[in-house]
């Protein structure tokens, strides 16, 4: 049996690529190394994690350590509880409204395509106030936020903190006037700290910053899980009994949590969210620098709210943008199309995604403008 | 770096075990080993499946093959849709309901826990009616389902094909009296052939007979897929989402639908599921003919109804059950503790465990009766 050659061990024969997907995306390669070691038999168990029982011991021990893990990096005060969950962001926009909206109401800050989804799942249950938006400069700012008529009945204040398709983060969470806070982090989880006790509910499906499809993480204040739920909401999509279940009501998406585990600890040996960030500035200041520099590429987000982790540009030419894309990825550049409500290119470059691929590109990027000048 | 050793390969050094859980459950060893093969660099594509956008071509013929492989194991009729989705059997105890119960009214065949917990659900959204139970004898049976009193208005008649903690399944499909029947076929997923056309609806979750746990599988026909759902049903619940989309309509559990992929590639190498009723047969055969023969341990499922998957098993003395328990884990047979609303012992016997292991552990049942007379 051959093992994959990667590239640090023999690049002309099978090359890595540079995966700049915004999801599922790039992960450690030393993670994915490991899971293949183990994937017949995961530290003398005599079986891969894939093959437990989600009662046994040994996965027990795999699902309380990236907890604890988790808990860790994020400084995740004792107060608020850590589920793994399925179903993906898409399932937490009906769960967020069913479980949280007492009052039949809640304000959304539309920034994009995934909050104007959640914002239309919550109106099948309350009134949804959308109380700010970006639409109409296609999603490429962070309204301001300081002001927002909250609503006096409002049960919380919903954002999207980074949005993956339009390369917009919050740089300053929104003034909730004394509401609850809930926020979509799927792809800006872990990339830098947070101080969690400003949230009510935290959540984000890992499938781009932390491990494969299939997990969805939600962190959410102990005070907020009642058994109070709407009426009609499914058994499954009560925080409650996953909360009182230890994630494990039913069997959980156990071996993608085993990966969050190994990316937890990974995270944890490079030093941590603060590290992280770091990292991710400097990785992100590569990009920014190269593109604001530039006379054939510009960014499409507006500078002050620029994301760390989604980096959308255009050379304003679609042809151009095309022949960009394919010459990008016979170059070994994967996934760099723009989503089509942007157009041209993205480059997410995830926790993952080394220092050495963004500064690949930027040189590749630099080539191609001298070549196509 | 190392690749773990295999039963095959070096017996001594680190043993595979022989694994028995109810689920998640064994997996063919040939599947965990491309599995490894490929964690890096799956067929040239210089990442990882856990890496790839759902929408890359690469996933996309990844999905697309899987489809294909279980329709063809199947022969599952063109006006049936094959689903994948997230959130195991527990969420289609609700998604039955509120997709289907469109006269609010269902009927309920209770053969086990999991029946139990559906018509539970099912309560939630409308009249569901416990139309047969076999609860009076800790579900060690099989009601006789040949004349049951089918409500006149019911949208369907919902069954638990093989009931795990019990090790019974139905031997012939209860008559519905024109009804729909709708089943949970978790626990025995392709273990023999089955005629799709006698179902409305056929499900389960695939960590206990196809791959890791995280992704269910739904099997629907056609005109049973509408927009028309309860009021409140959230998006992620609606069958016509998922259909509509391809499974797609958010992210997959990408990599578990992989896996299953390779199960399903596996099971029609090894001559689809008449081979594989016939070789489940024999592995039944093994443990239930000793069984019927031992002095000491005694089979707790009615003979007429026994599972091909799931032997319950008890000597009738609780230490020395216990006993069994503890030298058979020591001697490498793990998960054989039967469940606690049944007590003793539980063999599960999936499509992936070798006659090898049946063999073995009939050899060790009749030691440890020999040495415990």
């Amino acid at each position: 049996m051959e093992m994959p050659v990667t590239r640090d061990e023999e690049e002309e024969i099978m090359p890595r690529v540079y995966n700049f997907s915004a999801g599922p995306a790039v992960l450690p390669e030393e993670v994915l190394k490991e899971a293949a070691q183990e994937m017949l038999d995961y530290k003398g168990t005599g079986m891969s994690v894939m093959e437990m029982s989600h009662r046994s011991k040994a996965y027990g021990a795999i699902i309380e350590e990236a907890e604890d893990s988790l808990r860790s990096l994020m400084h995740i005060p004792e107060h608020y509880k850590v589920l793994f969950l399925q179903g993906g962001a898409s399932q937490q926009f009906a769960m967020i409204p069913m479980n949280l909206m007492k009052n039949r109401s809640a304000d959304y800050i539309v920034t994009g395509q995934w909050a104007k989804k959640a914002y239309e799942e919550a109106c099948i249950y309350g009134k949804a106030n959308k109380i700010a938006s970006s639409e109409d400069k296609t999603f490429s700012y962070i309204p301001d936020c300081s002001d927002l008529p909250v609503s006096a009945d409002a049960d919380y204040v919903y954002i999207c903190e980074n949005n993956t398709i339009y390369g917009t983060k919050f740089k300053k969470l929104p003034n909730t006037k004394g509401k609850l806070l809930v926020a979509d982090v799927s792809s800006c989880f872990l990339s830098e700290p947070v101080d969690v006790s400003q949230y009510g509910l935290i959540y984000g499906g890992v499938q781009k910053n932390i491990g494969p499809a299939g997990v969805a993480i939600v962190i959410i204040r102990e005070d907020l899980i009642t058994k109070d739920t709407l009426p009609g909401t499914p058994t499954m999509l009560k925080y409650s009994i996953h909360a009182e279940n230890g994630s494990m009501y039913n069997t959980p998406p156990a071996y993608g949590i085993y990966i969050c585990g190994k990316v937890f600890a990974w995270l944890k040996k490079r030093g941590g969210l603060s590290a992280m960030k770091e990292y991710n500035e400097k990785k992100a200041a590569v990009l920014y620098d190269f593109l604001d520099a530039s006379s054939l590429f510009c960014g499409t987000a507006a500078k002050e709210d620029r994301s760390l982790m989604n980096v959308p540009f255009v050379t304003g030419n679609k042809e151009l943008d095309e022949k960009f894309v394919k010459e990008a990825k016979a170059a070994g550049f994967e996934n760099l199309k723009g989503h089509r409500s942007v157009g041209g290119m993205r480059a997410s470059i995830y926790n993952a995604m080394p220092m050495e691929g963004v500064e690949k590109l930027a040189a590749f990027m630099k080539k191609f403008e001298a070549d196509n000048a």
